[in-house]
Protein backbone atom coordinates (compact mmCIF):
# COMPACT_ATOMS: atom_id res chain seq x y z
CA UNK A 1 0.00 0.00 0.00
CA UNK A 2 3.10 2.27 -0.12
CA UNK A 3 3.86 2.21 -3.52
CA UNK A 4 2.17 5.30 -5.22
CA UNK A 5 0.66 2.75 -7.96
CA UNK A 6 -0.65 0.33 -5.09
CA UNK A 7 -2.58 3.68 -3.56
CA UNK A 8 -4.39 4.73 -7.21
CA UNK A 9 -5.50 1.46 -8.00
CA UNK A 10 -7.09 1.13 -4.14
CA UNK A 11 -8.66 4.77 -4.69
CA UNK A 12 -9.71 3.68 -7.77
CA UNK A 13 -11.80 0.63 -6.42
CA UNK A 14 -13.47 2.99 -4.14
CA UNK A 15 -14.61 5.30 -7.01
CA UNK A 16 -16.27 2.46 -8.56
CA UNK A 17 -17.85 1.50 -5.36
CA UNK A 18 -19.27 5.15 -5.08
CA UNK A 19 -22.86 6.10 -6.10
CA UNK A 20 -23.19 7.98 -8.83
CA UNK A 21 -24.30 11.25 -8.54
CA UNK A 22 -25.90 13.81 -11.12
CA UNK A 23 -22.86 16.01 -10.79
CA UNK A 24 -19.81 13.42 -12.13
CA UNK A 25 -22.05 13.27 -15.47
CA UNK A 26 -20.98 15.87 -17.87
CA UNK A 27 -24.16 18.40 -19.26
CA UNK A 28 -25.63 17.77 -22.51
CA UNK A 29 -24.75 21.34 -24.03
CA UNK A 30 -20.97 20.14 -23.50
CA UNK A 31 -21.55 17.06 -25.28
CA UNK A 32 -22.92 18.16 -27.95
CA UNK A 33 -19.80 20.67 -28.70
CA UNK A 34 -17.61 17.46 -27.95
CA UNK A 35 -19.34 15.38 -30.20
CA UNK A 36 -19.36 17.93 -33.13
CA UNK A 37 -15.78 18.75 -32.75
CA UNK A 38 -15.34 14.72 -33.15
CA UNK A 39 -17.51 14.40 -36.27
CA UNK A 40 -15.95 17.11 -37.92
CA UNK A 41 -12.56 15.16 -37.36
CA UNK A 42 -14.46 12.41 -38.51
CA UNK A 43 -15.62 14.30 -41.56
CA UNK A 44 -12.12 15.57 -42.58
CA UNK A 45 -10.38 12.03 -41.96
CA UNK A 46 -13.29 10.25 -44.23
CA UNK A 47 -12.66 12.32 -47.36
CA UNK A 48 -8.84 12.11 -47.07
CA UNK A 49 -9.45 8.20 -46.97
CA UNK A 50 -11.77 8.58 -50.07
CA UNK A 51 -8.92 11.04 -52.08
CA UNK A 52 -6.65 9.03 -50.89
CA UNK A 53 -8.55 5.54 -52.05
CA UNK A 54 -9.13 7.52 -55.77
CA UNK A 55 -5.70 8.71 -55.95
CA UNK A 56 -3.73 5.41 -55.59
CA UNK A 57 -6.15 3.31 -57.73
CA UNK A 58 -5.73 6.04 -60.64
CA UNK A 59 -2.23 6.15 -60.39
CA UNK A 60 -1.53 2.55 -60.34
CA UNK A 61 -4.71 1.76 -63.29
CA UNK A 62 -2.65 4.35 -65.45
CA UNK A 63 0.79 3.24 -64.94
CA UNK A 64 1.01 0.96 -68.55
CA UNK A 65 4.14 1.12 -70.52
CA UNK A 66 5.46 0.02 -73.37
CA UNK A 67 8.79 -0.61 -73.83
CA UNK A 68 11.22 -2.34 -77.08
CA UNK A 69 12.93 -5.33 -75.79
CA UNK A 70 15.49 -7.20 -77.33
CA UNK A 71 15.41 -10.76 -77.86
CA UNK A 72 18.27 -12.63 -78.99
CA UNK A 73 17.10 -14.91 -81.56
CA UNK A 74 16.93 -13.59 -83.51
CA UNK A 75 18.04 -10.33 -83.08
CA UNK A 76 14.69 -8.40 -82.94
CA UNK A 77 13.08 -5.53 -81.00
CA UNK A 78 9.58 -6.26 -79.83
CA UNK A 79 7.54 -3.83 -77.73
CA UNK A 80 6.44 -5.22 -74.69
CA UNK A 81 4.03 -3.48 -72.30
CA UNK A 82 4.18 -3.62 -68.54
CA UNK A 83 0.69 -3.36 -66.87
CA UNK A 84 -0.35 -3.80 -63.51
CA UNK A 85 -2.58 -6.36 -64.10
CA UNK A 86 0.16 -8.40 -65.38
CA UNK A 87 0.81 -9.55 -61.02
CA UNK A 88 -2.32 -10.80 -58.97
CA UNK A 89 -0.31 -8.85 -56.05
CA UNK A 90 -1.50 -5.44 -57.27
CA UNK A 91 -4.84 -6.36 -59.26
CA UNK A 92 -5.50 -7.26 -55.09
CA UNK A 93 -4.22 -3.67 -54.38
CA UNK A 94 -6.36 -2.40 -56.82
CA UNK A 95 -9.98 -3.88 -55.53
CA UNK A 96 -8.71 -2.97 -51.76
CA UNK A 97 -8.06 0.43 -52.28
CA UNK A 98 -10.78 0.85 -54.64
CA UNK A 99 -13.36 -0.57 -51.53
CA UNK A 100 -11.43 1.95 -49.19
CA UNK A 101 -11.86 4.80 -52.01
CA UNK A 102 -16.13 3.99 -51.90
CA UNK A 103 -16.11 3.23 -48.46
CA UNK A 104 -14.73 6.53 -47.65
CA UNK A 105 -16.95 8.80 -49.77
CA UNK A 106 -20.22 6.84 -48.31
CA UNK A 107 -19.27 7.08 -44.87
CA UNK A 108 -17.43 10.94 -45.58
CA UNK A 109 -21.50 11.85 -46.54
CA UNK A 110 -23.31 10.05 -44.07
CA UNK A 111 -20.49 11.62 -41.87
CA UNK A 112 -21.58 15.34 -42.68
CA UNK A 113 -25.19 14.23 -42.33
CA UNK A 114 -24.17 13.32 -38.41
CA UNK A 115 -22.43 16.71 -38.05
CA UNK A 116 -25.88 18.56 -39.06
CA UNK A 117 -27.30 16.20 -35.89
CA UNK A 118 -24.71 15.90 -33.43
CA UNK A 119 -26.62 13.65 -31.61
CA UNK A 120 -26.57 10.87 -33.39
CA UNK A 121 -23.20 10.64 -33.85
CA UNK A 122 -22.24 8.08 -30.76
CA UNK A 123 -24.83 5.69 -32.23
CA UNK A 124 -23.45 5.93 -36.16
CA UNK A 125 -19.57 5.88 -34.59
CA UNK A 126 -20.71 2.19 -33.36
CA UNK A 127 -21.72 0.91 -36.54
CA UNK A 128 -18.56 2.33 -38.82
CA UNK A 129 -15.45 1.62 -36.12
CA UNK A 130 -16.61 -2.49 -37.05
CA UNK A 131 -15.86 -1.39 -40.68
CA UNK A 132 -13.19 0.92 -39.93
CA UNK A 133 -10.90 -1.87 -38.37
CA UNK A 134 -11.64 -4.46 -40.83
CA UNK A 135 -10.75 -1.93 -44.08
CA UNK A 136 -7.56 -0.86 -41.69
CA UNK A 137 -6.40 -4.83 -41.99
CA UNK A 138 -7.38 -4.83 -45.43
CA UNK A 139 -5.45 -1.76 -46.43
CA UNK A 140 -2.43 -2.13 -44.40
CA UNK A 141 -2.40 -5.99 -46.20
CA UNK A 142 -2.96 -4.62 -49.61
CA UNK A 143 0.40 -2.20 -49.06
CA UNK A 144 1.92 -4.77 -47.73
CA UNK A 145 1.50 -6.72 -50.94
CA UNK A 146 1.88 -4.42 -53.53
CA UNK A 147 4.92 -3.35 -51.56
CA UNK A 148 6.60 -6.77 -51.26
CA UNK A 149 5.79 -7.22 -55.20
CA UNK A 150 6.89 -3.51 -55.80
CA UNK A 151 10.62 -4.18 -54.40
CA UNK A 152 11.39 -6.98 -56.12
CA UNK A 153 10.60 -5.54 -59.10
CA UNK A 154 12.98 -2.39 -57.81
CA UNK A 155 16.50 -4.44 -56.25
CA UNK A 156 15.28 -8.00 -57.83
CA UNK A 157 17.05 -11.42 -55.90
CA UNK A 158 19.61 -12.86 -56.62
CA UNK A 159 19.14 -16.07 -55.02
CA UNK A 160 16.69 -17.18 -57.17
CA UNK A 161 17.41 -15.17 -60.48
CA UNK A 162 14.71 -12.91 -60.14
CA UNK A 163 15.89 -9.89 -62.45
CA UNK A 164 14.73 -6.03 -61.62
CA UNK A 165 12.42 -4.72 -64.11
CA UNK A 166 12.35 -0.64 -62.68
CA UNK A 167 15.43 -0.35 -65.06
CA UNK A 168 13.56 -0.67 -68.07
CA UNK A 169 10.29 0.17 -66.93
CA UNK A 170 10.63 3.22 -64.82
CA UNK A 171 7.67 5.27 -65.22
CA UNK A 172 6.18 2.04 -64.63
CA UNK A 173 7.88 1.75 -61.25
CA UNK A 174 7.36 5.36 -60.23
CA UNK A 175 3.79 5.33 -61.03
CA UNK A 176 3.80 1.72 -58.64
CA UNK A 177 5.61 3.60 -55.87
CA UNK A 178 3.56 6.40 -56.00
CA UNK A 179 0.34 4.64 -55.63
CA UNK A 180 1.68 2.25 -52.59
CA UNK A 181 3.17 5.71 -51.11
CA UNK A 182 -0.74 7.24 -51.00
CA UNK A 183 -2.02 3.90 -50.09
CA UNK A 184 0.59 3.87 -46.84
CA UNK A 185 -1.22 7.37 -46.37
CA UNK A 186 -4.46 5.59 -46.69
CA UNK A 187 -3.58 3.74 -43.74
CA UNK A 188 -2.37 5.86 -41.75
CA UNK A 189 -5.59 7.86 -42.06
CA UNK A 190 -7.67 4.33 -41.39
CA UNK A 191 -5.47 3.88 -37.67
CA UNK A 192 -6.24 7.65 -36.86
CA UNK A 193 -9.90 7.03 -37.63
CA UNK A 194 -9.90 4.32 -35.50
CA UNK A 195 -8.09 5.22 -32.74
CA UNK A 196 -10.46 8.69 -33.27
CA UNK A 197 -13.24 6.50 -32.40
CA UNK A 198 -12.03 4.61 -29.82
CA UNK A 199 -10.90 8.08 -28.01
CA UNK A 200 -14.62 9.81 -28.75
CA UNK A 201 -15.88 6.27 -27.04
CA UNK A 202 -13.87 6.85 -23.92
CA UNK A 203 -14.50 10.66 -23.57
CA UNK A 204 -18.02 9.57 -22.99
CA UNK A 205 -17.20 7.17 -19.74
CA UNK A 206 -18.04 9.07 -17.21
CA UNK A 207 -15.27 9.54 -14.67
CA UNK A 208 -16.72 7.67 -11.82
CA UNK A 209 -16.20 4.64 -13.93
CA UNK A 210 -12.44 4.54 -13.48
CA UNK B 1 -41.51 13.67 -38.80
CA UNK B 2 -43.51 10.80 -40.11
CA UNK B 3 -40.72 8.14 -40.96
CA UNK B 4 -39.33 6.00 -38.26
CA UNK B 5 -35.91 7.25 -38.59
CA UNK B 6 -36.78 11.21 -37.67
CA UNK B 7 -38.92 10.11 -34.86
CA UNK B 8 -35.53 7.68 -33.57
CA UNK B 9 -33.52 10.54 -33.70
CA UNK B 10 -35.75 13.18 -32.09
CA UNK B 11 -36.24 10.69 -29.28
CA UNK B 12 -32.34 10.18 -28.71
CA UNK B 13 -32.20 14.32 -28.66
CA UNK B 14 -34.91 14.22 -26.15
CA UNK B 15 -33.14 11.25 -24.24
CA UNK B 16 -29.60 13.27 -24.08
CA UNK B 17 -31.39 16.31 -22.83
CA UNK B 18 -32.95 14.80 -19.70
CA UNK B 19 -31.00 14.90 -16.71
CA UNK B 20 -29.35 11.29 -15.96
CA UNK B 21 -31.00 10.06 -13.17
CA UNK B 22 -29.22 7.28 -10.77
CA UNK B 23 -31.20 4.45 -11.82
CA UNK B 24 -29.32 4.77 -15.39
CA UNK B 25 -25.93 3.75 -14.44
CA UNK B 26 -25.47 0.30 -14.03
CA UNK B 27 -24.47 -1.33 -10.31
CA UNK B 28 -20.98 -1.24 -9.42
CA UNK B 29 -21.32 -5.18 -9.03
CA UNK B 30 -22.56 -5.52 -12.09
CA UNK B 31 -20.17 -3.40 -14.06
CA UNK B 32 -16.84 -5.75 -11.85
CA UNK B 33 -18.62 -9.12 -13.42
CA UNK B 34 -18.73 -7.38 -16.97
CA UNK B 35 -15.03 -6.33 -16.73
CA UNK B 36 -14.49 -9.89 -14.90
CA UNK B 37 -15.74 -11.41 -18.16
CA UNK B 38 -13.71 -8.85 -20.96
CA UNK B 39 -10.32 -9.54 -18.88
CA UNK B 40 -11.14 -13.19 -19.03
CA UNK B 41 -11.40 -12.99 -22.74
CA UNK B 42 -8.79 -10.58 -23.01
CA UNK B 43 -6.36 -12.92 -21.81
CA UNK B 44 -7.43 -15.69 -23.45
CA UNK B 45 -6.81 -13.55 -27.50
CA UNK B 46 -3.43 -12.19 -26.05
CA UNK B 47 -1.96 -15.76 -25.33
CA UNK B 48 -3.22 -16.43 -29.02
CA UNK B 49 -1.38 -13.61 -30.06
CA UNK B 50 1.62 -14.49 -28.51
CA UNK B 51 1.12 -18.33 -29.87
CA UNK B 52 0.59 -17.47 -32.80
CA UNK B 53 3.60 -14.73 -33.44
CA UNK B 54 6.17 -17.76 -31.84
CA UNK B 55 4.47 -20.42 -33.91
CA UNK B 56 4.78 -18.28 -37.37
CA UNK B 57 8.75 -16.99 -36.55
CA UNK B 58 9.70 -20.86 -35.57
CA UNK B 59 8.28 -22.54 -38.53
CA UNK B 60 9.60 -19.14 -40.77
CA UNK B 61 13.41 -19.31 -39.24
CA UNK B 62 13.36 -23.26 -39.72
CA UNK B 63 12.42 -22.82 -43.23
CA UNK B 64 15.94 -23.82 -44.92
CA UNK B 65 16.38 -26.35 -47.53
CA UNK B 66 19.08 -26.96 -49.48
CA UNK B 67 18.91 -29.05 -52.93
CA UNK B 68 21.16 -29.66 -55.73
CA UNK B 69 20.57 -27.38 -58.34
CA UNK B 70 22.39 -28.41 -62.28
CA UNK B 71 24.08 -25.50 -63.59
CA UNK B 72 24.27 -25.72 -67.40
CA UNK B 73 28.44 -24.66 -68.02
CA UNK B 74 30.11 -27.19 -67.14
CA UNK B 75 27.31 -30.16 -66.12
CA UNK B 76 27.72 -30.23 -63.07
CA UNK B 77 25.26 -30.17 -59.57
CA UNK B 78 26.04 -27.40 -57.16
CA UNK B 79 24.22 -27.52 -53.33
CA UNK B 80 21.60 -24.15 -53.64
CA UNK B 81 20.52 -23.37 -50.15
CA UNK B 82 16.88 -21.59 -49.85
CA UNK B 83 16.43 -19.48 -46.45
CA UNK B 84 14.22 -16.90 -45.16
CA UNK B 85 16.66 -14.66 -44.73
CA UNK B 86 17.57 -14.09 -48.91
CA UNK B 87 13.88 -12.28 -49.12
CA UNK B 88 13.92 -8.80 -47.65
CA UNK B 89 9.84 -9.42 -47.47
CA UNK B 90 10.29 -12.55 -44.90
CA UNK B 91 12.87 -10.54 -42.67
CA UNK B 92 10.58 -7.96 -41.95
CA UNK B 93 7.67 -10.96 -41.70
CA UNK B 94 9.89 -12.54 -38.76
CA UNK B 95 10.56 -9.06 -37.65
CA UNK B 96 7.07 -7.84 -37.23
CA UNK B 97 6.06 -11.23 -35.67
CA UNK B 98 8.71 -11.20 -33.20
CA UNK B 99 7.81 -7.88 -31.75
CA UNK B 100 3.93 -9.47 -31.53
CA UNK B 101 4.56 -12.16 -30.10
CA UNK B 102 6.94 -10.57 -27.57
CA UNK B 103 3.84 -8.14 -27.02
CA UNK B 104 1.64 -11.23 -26.85
CA UNK B 105 3.80 -11.79 -23.85
CA UNK B 106 3.82 -9.23 -22.00
CA UNK B 107 0.10 -7.65 -22.05
CA UNK B 108 -0.56 -11.83 -20.92
CA UNK B 109 0.90 -10.91 -17.98
CA UNK B 110 -0.81 -8.06 -17.54
CA UNK B 111 -4.13 -8.79 -18.40
CA UNK B 112 -3.99 -11.89 -15.86
CA UNK B 113 -3.21 -9.13 -13.17
CA UNK B 114 -6.12 -7.12 -14.34
CA UNK B 115 -7.66 -10.58 -13.83
CA UNK B 116 -7.12 -10.49 -9.93
CA UNK B 117 -8.35 -6.59 -9.78
CA UNK B 118 -10.89 -6.24 -12.44
CA UNK B 119 -11.90 -2.60 -11.19
CA UNK B 120 -8.01 -1.18 -13.00
CA UNK B 121 -9.14 -3.38 -16.53
CA UNK B 122 -10.78 0.02 -17.96
CA UNK B 123 -7.43 1.43 -16.95
CA UNK B 124 -5.07 -1.01 -18.76
CA UNK B 125 -7.37 -1.64 -21.84
CA UNK B 126 -7.22 2.60 -22.58
CA UNK B 127 -3.41 1.80 -23.01
CA UNK B 128 -2.93 -1.15 -24.82
CA UNK B 129 -5.64 -0.10 -27.85
CA UNK B 130 -3.43 2.32 -29.60
CA UNK B 131 -0.59 -0.68 -29.41
CA UNK B 132 -3.38 -2.65 -30.65
CA UNK B 133 -4.43 -1.54 -33.51
CA UNK B 134 -0.67 -0.34 -34.63
CA UNK B 135 0.11 -3.44 -33.95
CA UNK B 136 -2.33 -4.94 -36.10
CA UNK B 137 -1.47 -2.78 -39.24
CA UNK B 138 2.21 -4.00 -38.77
CA UNK B 139 1.37 -7.49 -38.84
CA UNK B 140 -1.46 -7.46 -41.67
CA UNK B 141 0.91 -5.58 -43.49
CA UNK B 142 3.88 -8.11 -42.60
CA UNK B 143 1.45 -10.89 -43.87
CA UNK B 144 0.32 -8.89 -47.10
CA UNK B 145 4.14 -8.48 -48.15
CA UNK B 146 5.32 -12.36 -47.05
CA UNK B 147 2.17 -13.58 -49.08
CA UNK B 148 2.97 -11.39 -52.29
CA UNK B 149 6.05 -12.50 -52.64
CA UNK B 150 5.15 -16.32 -51.78
CA UNK B 151 2.82 -16.23 -53.89
CA UNK B 152 5.27 -15.82 -56.90
CA UNK B 153 7.60 -18.10 -55.54
CA UNK B 154 4.82 -20.40 -55.59
CA UNK B 155 3.32 -19.53 -59.49
CA UNK B 156 5.78 -17.11 -60.90
CA UNK B 157 5.51 -14.45 -62.80
CA UNK B 158 5.74 -15.16 -67.04
CA UNK B 159 5.66 -11.07 -67.55
CA UNK B 160 8.37 -10.49 -66.28
CA UNK B 161 10.50 -13.94 -66.28
CA UNK B 162 10.32 -14.30 -62.37
CA UNK B 163 10.43 -18.33 -62.12
CA UNK B 164 8.63 -19.90 -59.67
CA UNK B 165 10.73 -21.80 -56.92
CA UNK B 166 8.05 -24.38 -54.80
CA UNK B 167 8.70 -26.71 -57.54
CA UNK B 168 12.31 -27.33 -56.20
CA UNK B 169 12.26 -25.99 -52.70
CA UNK B 170 9.08 -27.87 -51.36
CA UNK B 171 9.65 -28.17 -48.14
CA UNK B 172 10.87 -24.56 -48.06
CA UNK B 173 7.35 -23.62 -49.48
CA UNK B 174 5.50 -25.50 -46.55
CA UNK B 175 7.33 -23.52 -44.14
CA UNK B 176 6.61 -19.97 -45.71
CA UNK B 177 2.90 -20.84 -46.64
CA UNK B 178 2.27 -22.76 -42.52
CA UNK B 179 4.09 -19.46 -41.38
CA UNK B 180 1.71 -16.93 -43.45
CA UNK B 181 -1.37 -18.89 -42.47
CA UNK B 182 -0.54 -18.47 -38.94
CA UNK B 183 0.26 -14.64 -39.12
CA UNK B 184 -3.08 -14.53 -40.42
CA UNK B 185 -4.65 -16.22 -37.71
CA UNK B 186 -2.57 -13.32 -35.49
CA UNK B 187 -4.03 -10.82 -37.73
CA UNK B 188 -7.48 -12.09 -36.97
CA UNK B 189 -6.74 -12.30 -33.14
CA UNK B 190 -5.37 -8.56 -33.16
CA UNK B 191 -8.37 -7.48 -34.97
CA UNK B 192 -10.56 -9.31 -32.05
CA UNK B 193 -8.95 -7.55 -29.44
CA UNK B 194 -9.26 -3.58 -30.77
CA UNK B 195 -13.51 -5.18 -31.32
CA UNK B 196 -13.02 -6.65 -27.51
CA UNK B 197 -11.80 -3.21 -26.18
CA UNK B 198 -14.19 -1.32 -28.47
CA UNK B 199 -16.64 -3.19 -27.70
CA UNK B 200 -15.59 -3.17 -23.65
CA UNK B 201 -15.52 1.09 -23.93
CA UNK B 202 -19.06 1.09 -25.53
CA UNK B 203 -20.68 -1.13 -23.29
CA UNK B 204 -19.14 1.38 -20.04
CA UNK B 205 -20.96 4.48 -21.51
CA UNK B 206 -24.19 4.80 -19.50
CA UNK B 207 -27.57 4.23 -21.77
CA UNK B 208 -29.12 7.61 -21.62
CA UNK B 209 -25.68 9.09 -23.61
CA UNK B 210 -27.40 7.62 -26.56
Amino acid sequence: MASTETAGHSEAGKLVDKAATPSDIRGPAERAASSRSFAAADVVLRFLLFASGVVAVVVMVTSKQTELIPIPIPPFLIPRPAKFNQSPAFIYFVAALSVAGLYGAITTLISLFALCKPASYPRLLSHFVIFDVLLFGIVAAATGTAGGVGYIGLKGNSHVQWRKICDIYGEFCRHIGASIAVSLFGSVVLALLVLLSIYSLSKRIPKHSY
